[in-house]
């Protein structure tokens, strides 16, 4: 199956629902129950020695995971952040950090994903995030 | 016990070791394991609605703890977070937000804080987090 | 506000309900949004040199969380559990535990309880723990 | 690489160090950074229905982290999980459950590994599970 947002729309609904701060990243891949996104590093997001700070990666997760559950659900803003729980595994060090989202469940009440970050052109994953959202009645 | 660091010192610190965004944050309190900072909501924090974002919290929540710590050891900008587990249990709603972290434990290796984040002037918890920062050895 | 449910009527539903390893534990306090159980270590909870396991940990979470639940909405076996995370703090020796759960949020389809567990006659927690379970839709 | 324990050595260790309740859950692979174990369900893990009760899931994980972490370090009984965070996203309902762990980061002091619980048989996983095992200094 296919997402029902392209990467495209993805990419016209953040611009258009977020603030500045956001405009270094965007989604690359949207498929069923998949989504990436890939930041830019900025001054904002970078810790002496070039290390992407903790709260870009966390920041990140959430959105792509907001992502991965547009290509299920089509673009359902009211969905909101119900718990995120983040493992640093080791330093993102790079001018850019990946960040893929997987659907593990999408329910009737919550969608749970897993999400790798990792710096652009590594193999090893920064930081492991599992994000559950929560879907509001329809 | 006092703390090992003053609220001003704490400011002085994060002033000069982040950068912009940070600079509505402050550290309004440092006591012994325990320390509380206040954040100016501005536009880069804020969803429609004037809900202060998640990602807003989970940052807060990072720092406050990485405060929490210094009550106890000093300044020790090497101590980095290692999990960080945020539930979001209602909107957070307000001009300011206000976050405020316990060190649960203070070992050789891990610390653990709990953290509330709540709207400035509210009695209502709208995240819980859980941080842990790994120590290095020294 | 009175629990919806005493512990005499909390009692007689787990021994119901659940098997043999259950009946070291009994609920000592329901009271609204609160509960307190205290479990008798036995053999099977034990490891060498008296540690109370992990696993019995959190299992005792697990089931003081579905009591503090029971304290608002009655006795509704049909709430399960979504999601638990525990920080294990220090080790927890002793003859008996003691495990408190106090309810964060109670929503339409979560309900959110903070557990401590500790030794009997210990004021130190031993592990911490974020237990939350699903209200299904009735 | 190969594992420094093999799943006979493994389930030694176990059948010796713990007790009865554990002897229906036996090791049946060990290999570098990766562990299965298998429980044959009993009366003590079931809850009406035939679904497998969250407390068994939780120990499973428990234990097979522990295993994963042999398969580096050889038989190592004093490292003792530090954390542990539980997704349940399915019900798992069968005779047998199949336990699998990853190891995500073996540190200096802290293990991370990833676990997917599952009945045997199913190719869905009924519940996500980050394990965190803290290394004592050698």
């Amino acid at each position: 199956m296919t997402s029902k947002v392209t990467a495209e729309e993805a990419n016209a609904f953040l611009t258009k629902a977020f603030n500045s701060s956001q405009n270094r990243s965007e989604v690359i891949l949207m498929e069923d129950g998949h989504a990436i996104m890939r930041l830019k590093a900025g001054p904002e997001h970078l810790r002496p020695g070039g290390y992407i700070s903790g709260p870009t990666q966390m920041t990140l997760a959430d959105s792509v995971t907001y992502m991965a559950i547009f290509t299920r659900l089509g673009i359902t803003p009211m969905t909101v952040t119900s718990n995120l729980n983040i493992n640093f595994l080791r330093p993102c060090i790079g001018e850019a950090v990946i960040a893929e989202a997987k659907l593990m469940k999408l329910g009737k009440t919550l969608a749970v994903a897993e999400v790798e970050i990792r710096a652009e052109g590594s193999d090893k994953v920064a930081s492991h995030v599992i994000v559950t959202y929560s879907i509001p009645a329809s």
